[in-house]
């Protein structure tokens, strides 16, 4: 929960809160553990929400309307705009009963390979809560150091170059290219070189045609 | 990963394996495990891989490709067309190295709260496992039991027996009807009604109507 933004947690009759396995499991959110309210039934959890999604992986014959967890997160941010949204995980073992689903407006159940069983609490309550922060934040996330792109001049030059120096090694027969440069373009293309990197190649470049020109020719 | 649908786990020197806490905390998946590869390298677990995906919560000086996960998996399912992909898990403690993570061809991240740590292993795993599973299967899922929605014809007699009946119990004046009915009509619209509940809310207004002309007039 922590991790994905989120803090308001409402426990239901807990079998035992506060609890020194769950302190130890929290590994640094205790915070959230610490600001839990207990409430002694369902109805009370819910009492301030204007809506509440249920969790379910088996189908009920009475559930409303089921949704998949991202379009149900997607619902759950547009009712958070005007009001408080519920999401309500039943136990480890049973889940929610169809008298707890009843108070939900949606149900919200985890695409996972058919009848192979659900995933536990902690895994289900962990896609719900990514969802929400996708959904909620985007999924912008941090991204490599900005190296300086390099400019298609500079690539063009690093092309002339190495065709150069392919010639000056035999590599490439100018009477026979063959597809050998554009391949070549294709991979470097795809790579989106760095000023730096072209940088270290044409520097490789000069060191081979130096080495051709010093007597190294065959 | 059995939930999910995915069946290839490869241990690089884990520091003990098989172990009995792993075969309890299967749960049922232990298939998984019993099959699992145990390899003393991570490049003896990426040969036969043509692309591998790291997961790095931390910003890394040399990442390559960074994305978050929904792209990263989106990519995941388009090599994987074509070859083997790994996805790459480091350590619980300190998950991938740097020269681990240079082994992978993309680093995938998760978006969550910036500078609060990172999801614990099973967590990372288990968003990465249904990303993939929603990109490859859709987030089809059960729905609620078909009940056979309404025709526009029965809800219109449904409405016209309505406002009849909100007539008879003198809540409706014709000569005021201000917003009543459009408000109604919204309210039902929204719920898309299904023929039974039609059945029983005609049945109601029907009652109603009986009761007025038997002299429960005011």
């Amino acid at each position: 929960m922590q991790t994905m933004g989120l803090s308001r947690l409402v426990l239901v009759a807990p079998q035992r809160f506060p609890d020194a396995d769950a302190d130890a499991m929290a590994a640094g959110a205790n915070a959230i553990l610490d600001a839990a309210r207990v409430v002694p039934s369902l109805d009370e959890a819910l009492a301030g929400a204007s809506l509440a999604i249920g969790f379910s992986a088996r189908p009920r014959e009475f559930a409303g309307s089921v949704l998949p967890v991202r379009p149900a997160m997607q619902e759950a941010l547009r009712y958070a705009a005007s009001g408080d949204v519920a999401l309500v995980f039943g136990t480890e073992m049973s889940g929610l009963s169809n008298a707890e689903l009843s108070r939900c407006q949606i149900v919200a159940t985890i695409p996972a390979v058919p009848d192979f069983g659900s995933l536990n609490l902690a895994a289900a309550v962990q896609v719900a809560a990514y969802e929400l922060r996708v959904e909620s934040h985007g999924d912008r996330v941090w991204t490599a150091p900005a190296f300086e792109p390099a400019t298609q001049e500079e690539i063009e030059r690093l092309f002339d170059q190495g065709e150069r120096a392919l010639i000056a090694i035999d590599f490439l027969r100018p009477a026979h290219p063959k597809r050998l440069l554009p391949r070549l373009r294709r991979l470097f293309s795809r790579a989106r070189l760095e000023k730096e990197e072209v940088n270290i190649l044409r520097g490789i470049l000069a060191r081979i045609e130096e080495r051709v020109q010093n007597g190294w020719r065959k």
